[in-house]
Order: C-alpha cells, then sequence, then structure tokens
C-alpha cells in the first residue's frame, strides 16, 4: 500500500459517493417539485446513475485496490477498510442479479401499490414471493454464519444477528404487554383531543422550522420542504435536507416530523468533515440513525420540560387553541398511548409491536418458515395477540408498509433497535449531564449536540454500530433502558 | 452496422444523456433551492458527472462505434451522424485540456464576479487571456476552414462563419441605425412610465403562469421557479422547467421573461418523443433556440393583437394600476426604443448593436487582431459609434456578461441570429396563415404552435439550423425581414 493506492481509492469513492449525492438529489426533485409527467424519464435517470457507481464499485481496477488494502492485514485505516467492505459486498453480486432484482422491484412497488388500494393481498403476493426468492439468493451469496436473515440485517445495521435480536426483542414484547395492562384501568387519565383543535397549516410550518433552528439544524447547509412522507436526505455533509407534512387537524404530524427528520439532519450534518465525499460520510447504520431521530423526537421534545419552554411559543402561534394549556397537559396529550393498526401513526410504547410482528414475519419468510400466502392470516393473528386488535383488511395489515416492495427485508428492526439505543443513550447522556432535562426545560441544546457530535455524529461510518453503543454507554444492547424510560413516562401521563 | 451496433449507440447516448441530465438537475437546484453552503459539494458532483459523460463518449468502444457509422459512407440515420459528431467533437481534445479550461473557467468566474463587483477590468484580464489561449488551442484542435473563430461559432451554430455572419451583421448595423436616427424627432410619442407603477409580485408570477399556459407550456411536464437569471433547462422532453424574476417596478421582467423561456420550453417540449435520451433530443442550435424564445417573446406577446386579447386579464389583476390603459398604449410602452448600456436590458432594436460590438470583439481577441488589455477601449469606442453612448466603468461596459469568464466565445452571435430567423419565420408564417394576427388577437395560439412544432421542433437535432431555415422559409439567412419588421414596427409606436 503505498500513497498513490490510497489516493486512487479516494478518487474512486468520491465518484461513486457524487453519483450516490446525484442520484439523491434527483429522487429529493422527484418527491418535493418534480413535475408528475416526467416520472418515466427520471426512473431512467436514477437507473444509469447507479448502475455507474455499481460498475466504478465493482472494476477490475477497484477490484485490485481492494485486494492491496487486504494486503496490510489490517493495518489500513478505517476509511480503507470501509472501500473493502463495500467493494466485497457489491462484488458478491453479479450484476444479472442487480439487474433482475431492481427489475423485480419496480415492478413490485406497482402492484403493491394496486394491491394496497383494492386492499387485496393476492395481487402484491406473486411479487413478494419473487423478491424473496431474489434475496435468499442474495443472502447465499453475501454469506453469513448462523441464520440467512442475518446477511440481509447486516446491510443495515452491521453486524446484528437473529440471535442477538431475539432475546431483546422477547423482553421488549413481554415489557410492553405488561405495560399495556398497566395503564388500560387509566386511560381516563390522558386526552389528545386538544391536537386536532384545527392549526393553520402555514404556521406549524413556521413553528417547525422554528423548533428545528433551535435544536441546531444548519439551514445554510439545509432544507426544509414538503413531500406525502417526511425523510431527509443527504447530498453532501454541506447539503442534508429534510422534508415534513402537514395537517390542520394534527400538530403532530408536522412538528414531530421536522423534529424527527432533524434529528437524522443533525447526524449527518455532525460527521467529521473531512470524510466529505467517502464512504465514511453517512450513519454507520440505520438503528443508530434512527436513535438519533428518536432521540431528538422523544427523548427531548416528548418532555414536559420541552415543553415549559416551548409551549409559549407554540401559544404566540395558536393563541385561541392554547389559551388554557400548561406544560403538563401538552406532555400528557402527545404521550398517549393507544394499539392501532398503522405502524406511522403508532405511540412509542405499541410502535414496537407492530415492528416486532414485522420481524418475525420477514425472518421467518427468508428461512423459508413461513409461505407467503399465509402472511395476511399470521399477521391478523399475531396483531390480536400482541395488541388485542385484528385488521379488517390487508391494506390496514401487511399491505400497508412500501418496505418489502423495494425489497427492505432486514430494515425495520432498524426502527425498534433505534429506540433501545436512544433510551441507553439518553441514560449515559442523564448521567453525565446531570442538569440536561434543566437544560432542555430553558430552551438550550447546544451541549447535548455537542456531546452527541462527539460520542456519536463525527464518525459517520468509521465505527461500526455495537462498537460505538460499546463505547458510549460501557453496554452491548438491552431493551431494559427503553422499557424503564415508557414505564417511567407512562407512570407520569397516565398517573398510575 | 448492424442491429448490434446501432442498440450499442443508442446505450451509450443513453448513458450519456442521463448524466447529462442529472448534471442539469443539479444546476437547476443550485440556481433555485440549494442552501447557500453547500456550492462547493456541488461543483464537485457536477464536475463528476460531466467527466464521466466525457469518457463515455470518448471511451474505446464509441470510438470503435463512431468508425463503424462513418464505414456505412453517409448510409447512417441522422441519428447515428450525430453520435460520430459528438464523440469526434469530444475526442478532439485531450482530456488534460478539457480538465485544464475547466478549472480556467472556475477561476475566471471567481475573478470575473470580483472584476465586476470592483469595476476594474484588469482583474479579469489575465484571466481573459489565460481563456482565449486555451479557446485558441481548441479551436486549432477542432479545425477550421477560413477563420478560426468559425471552430468556436461551430459549438453553438453548427455550420455558422465569419464569412457568413460578417455582411449580414454590417446590414443589420447599418439598418438599426438608420432607424435609430429616423426615431430622434419623435421619441416623445411613446412612453413606457406605466410599466413601473408599482406590481405585487405575487400577481405578476400568477399572471405569468397564466399566459405560459395559454401559450401551451405543458405544467405537467414542467414547472416555474424563481431565479437571480431567467432560464430554461431540460432533464427529458418531458421535463422542461423555465425560471424567471419579478420586480415591483418592472412589469416587464417577469412577465417577457416567462414568455420569452417558454418558446424555449415549446421547442423543448415539441422534439418528437421517439428522440428521448438520444443526442436529438434537443435544440438544433443555439440562434434557432433563441428564435423560438424571441418569436414568442416578441412576434407574438410584443404586438397590439396580442394585448387586445391579454391586457383584460392583466387588467382584472391591476385594476387600478392599469383603468385608464388601452391594447394600444401598452403595446407602445412594450415596445420604446432607447439606447442603454446593459445588453440584457436593451429593447428589440438596440441589442443586436450590443452583440454586434461582442461579435466583433471575441472575433478579434480570437484571431489574435485584438489584445486583451485593449477591449475596454474598443468596447467604449464602438459603443460610441453604434449608440452614441460611452460607458462610465467597465461594470455597465465589457465586465457587464458572464459568457467570456465561462469561456463561451461564439455563443453570443445566437442571440442576434435567432432575431434574423424568428422574423423570417413570422414571414413565412404569416403567408402560410394569413389570419394569424386575428388568432392572436382572440388568445388563440394553438395553431401557430402546432406549426412551430411541425416545421421545427420535432426534429431536435437531427437536422441544422441552416437546412430548417432553408427548407421552413426557402431562403437563407437574411437581416432584411428583422430590419422591415422593426421598422413597420417603430413606425407604428412612434407615429413617424
Amino acid at each position: 500500500m503505498n500513497n498513490q493506492t490510497e489516493l486512487q481509492i479516494i478518487g474512486i469513492m468520491n465518484t461513486v459517493k457524487d453519483l450516490g449525492a446525484a442520484s439523491a438529489v434527483l429522487g429529493w426533485d422527484q418527491e418535493t417539485y418534480m413535475p408528475d409527467g416526467a416520472g418515466e424519464a427520471r426512473a431512467e435517470q436514477i437507473a444509469t446513475l447507479d448502475t455507474l457507481a455499481h460498475q466504478h464499485l465493482t472494476s477490475d481496477i477497484s477490484k485490485k485496490l481492494a485486494a492491496d488494502v487486504r494486503g496490510m492485514n489490517g493495518e489500513a485505516t478505517s476509511l480503507l477498510k470501509l472501500f473493502v467492505k463495500d467493494h466485497d459486498r457489491a462484488a458478491k453480486l453479479p450484476e444479472e442479479l442487480v439487474r433482475e432484482t431492481s427489475k423485480a422491484q419496480s415492478l413490485a412497488q406497482e402492484a403493491w401499490k394496486r394491491a394496497k388500494g383494492e386492499k387485496n393481498f393476492s395481487i402484491f403476493a406473486p411479487h413478494l414471493q419473487k423478491l424473496i426468492d431474489l434475496k435468499i439468493q442474495a443472502a447465499e451469496l453475501y454469506g453469513y454464519e448462523k441464520d440467512r436473515y442475518d446477511a440481509l440485517l447486516d446491510l443495515f445495521e452491521p453486524g446484528m444477528t437473529v440471535a442477538q435480536l431475539d432475546p431483546v426483542f422477547k423482553e421488549l414484547a413481554d415489557g410492553t404487554r405488561d405495560l399495556l395492562k398497566r395503564i388500560e384501568p387509566n386511560l381516563k387519565n390522558a386526552d389528545n383531543s386538544i391536537l386536532s383543535a384545527g392549526f393553520d397549516k402555514e404556521k406549524q410550518i413556521e413553528f417547525s422550522r422554528f423548533i428545528a433552528e433551535k435544536l441546531g439544524y444548519d439551514f445554510n447547509h439545509g432544507r426544509l420542504d414538503l413531500t406525502a412522507h417526511p425523510f431527509c436526505t443527504t447530498f453532501a455533509i454541506t447539503d442534508v435536507r429534510i422534508t415534513t407534512r402537514v395537517f390542520e387537524n394534527d400538530l403532530r404530524s408536522c412538528l414531530f416530523g421536522v423534529i424527527h427528520e432533524t434529528g437524522h439532519a443533525l447526524y449527518e450534518q455532525g460527521i467529521d468533515k473531512k470524510y466529505a465525499r467517502t464512504f465514511a460520510a453517512d450513519g454507520t447504520s440505520m438503528g443508530i440513525h434512527e436513535s438519533q431521530s428518536l432521540f431528538w423526537e422523544n427523548m427531548v421534545a416528548r418532555t414536559e420540560e420541552f415543553w415549559t419552554w416551548a409551549l409559549p411559543h407554540l401559544r404566540a402561534r395558536f393563541p385561541e387553541q392554547l389559551r388554557d394549556m400548561t406544560p403538563r397537559a401538552f406532555f400528557k396529550a402527545i404521550n398517549t398511548i393507544q394499539p392501532s393498526f398503522i405502524r406511522v401513526e403508532a405511540d412509542e410504547v405499541t410502535y414496537n409491536m407492530h415492528i416486532i410482528l414485522r420481524y418475525h414475519l420477514e425472518r421467518d419468510l427468508i428461512n423459508g418458515r413461513l409461505k407467503v400466502e399465509d402472511v395476511p392470516k399470521v399477521w391478523a393473528e399475531t396483531m390480536q395477540e400482541f395488541l388485542g386488535i385484528t385488521p379488517e383488511n390487508d391494506a390496514v395489515g401487511s399491505l400497508q408498509d412500501v418496505h418489502w416492495s423495494f425489497g427492505g427485508f432486514g430494515y425495520f428492526p432498524s426502527y425498534t433497535l433505534g429506540k433501545l439505543y436512544a433510551a441507553m443513550i439518553w441514560n449515559q447522556l442523564e448521567k453525565e449531564m446531570p442538569d440536561v432535562r434543566e437544560q432542555i426545560s430553558k430552551g438550550e441544546f447546544l451541549n447535548i449536540r455537542v456531546w452527541l457530535r462527539e460520542n456519536i455524529h463525527q464518525y459517520g461510518r468509521t465505527q461500526e454500530p455495537i462498537e460505538i453503543i460499546k463505547r458510549v454507554t460501557g453496554r452491548t444492547l438491552t431493551a431494559r433502558d427503553f422499557l424503564e424510560y415508557v414505564n417511567t413516562k407512562a407512570t407520569n401521563v397516565y398517573e398510575l
């Protein structure tokens, strides 16, 4: 390994990363401003960029450079190791399989939309089967030690396995059911009707911008737009954009959407600039990413302390609706717990049951222990078992999420991992910064942001999630912090 | 040449075109929505896309395919010939020269901004010299028959030469000076003060959108945004976007900016869809493109007939300011003629003198007959000779335009060519559609658009400008139609 080799690797990473950034800009434009009639051409353009990126990453030159780094026997920098990791993974899939999967995903997404519209799982079933077959092929090519599903999990959460997840998710599910039972008799103690009192959309957006800026989102290197579903997308460390949606009769959707995406954006904006245009300039995993968004959304902004500071600012925008509102009443309103069918509308507590359900299903689909045709039945049974409700059709059941239709098997667990990580990180922060709640109650967020940046954000992908959690909290993944956190909160909200 | 070769060529064109489209999206985003702090990363991303496009177009495979087409001895389709043309041109420049020019242009643009700010040509002079040296190298590599400047002219107006331009521009300059003398005693007969009466910006934009839609701009395959300078940009035949700017005290800027860009957009939206993602999916030259924008802006929308239809719609938005306005008075207000320093603010008549001045200067700079240091002096002398005014500093003189700083030598003549072509095309249309003015006075534009589409738009780049003008008008380039057109209009406006 000489300096020339390193420069060549960085050059390839720059090209691949720039292509990825361009693809992301085209995707963002598609969701925000693209005229309706341009979809077909846009799909071609994005496919071209993605194909070129894959070609550059798996070219003969990249192959040779990756071999050079492997020849260093572990003495390479973490950045060069990332290059090898991404090269090896990309090179494992023959271009034919990549192309076939890409096509199958496009078709599956169209079929999924149709199936959801007609509330009919059987329209989607053959496409789901095809994607599972392709993902099984991919998993076999990627390789795994114990469980085939591990190979897919690793794409979203490096190092995570079924063996680690199963006991943690079991503890979480048991704890959640206990909590739900505990709340049941006290449901009348919390009321969220105020949140649908009717709130001007423009003012909601303006307030959300105000909050995002206060939390530290840098609008000189980002922006906020409206889309059907909120997301955060990164074109460069210096260009991280967020989107949200807004409803007049749900004050939560826009505001907590923005705070959530701000959490993602602070992570991306906080990556060390020396990693710009390299494979390190990204969140280390979907789980850690989600921990950052949930940290700001739940640990910071769904607290009574936060609304002690923020409520007067919100009331200034909506004096009539919020005339008699107190921080405590508002805190209770935004923290009600209620089993429901739709994952994205679920509260902090029941949300995880939606995830564990999906995890079980996709793990077993990939492992061949569940047949596609049985998905709706098992879905309904598990919902009944987990939350005591049964979906009346597939649209509010197994067809509600887009993920499977784009082949995202292994993605769902990230959402709950994010919740567990966030609770662990919050516990650690409270230890190291005992007055953090007081800071929040004064609208001071700089210290929190700096702490997260120093401990997590700056590293980008140069440290794996397991390393980060171990270094920051001194522990390994557990559901206990989260269960304690939601039990304490529920006790407070429902006056148990 | 077999079918396989043709498919390969189309594949390469698709890739190169998709990269170009992605680059254009990133450029559009930069001008419209990109956060300020993202400029550096964006420049890298665009450079990467442009470099990859150049590499694909000049690869060994492309070289071989181009040779295959050449081996057909002229029997190839116009589309395949375009591939060869673009390949050959790209291949003539060594990558080193491309890179050096790209860097020099970046530096020159920064220096130009500084020089313009400080009204000091000498800051820009060394950069201009460097770019001229590089463009001379490029011109020698491209090759030419008689005049070195022809090689650069050909980049913007295929087939155009100094030998053709010189006599046409001389006739135009002489005719323009005659006309200006003729108007002089009657200046008081036209007044445009109403245009700065103060017009709400939102309403101006809304009215401009209304007009663009009426002219036939397809908002399902396009959109209108605000930028510092108006432009039209194409990501696909199905995604052609326009931008404008808006000033409260100049009713012309937004409205005629939008109509102008709509003219460009109708051209791009009118290209035959079978050329999608190929090198034919583009205007055939800058001159023909400009003829389309000017056609709608001047021949259609600066007529009394147009305002017979449009004024009531405008008055509905601005009842107070336009209470006593008549179509005739409005027609006169938007057609006043007045020598001034700034090209982009010039009227239809004096505008060409700005262009001929620039043409003389850049032709002589490239030919080595003019020294960079003499530019400001010659500029001032020519302005005095052409329009009887002398700029008081370089910012309103030789530093006003961005074009030279991005190396666009050969571009300026396109603007005046567009004016001459537009007048020739209008004359032909009036012959073939004798009631065209009546149609305009009723707000009917469909027949005009269909005529332009059938005669010009649909062909994209598959016909060269000379071919198109000859086929449509039966004649070759002349200044006469334009001179007649402006003389007739001036007689009307100034009651000569």
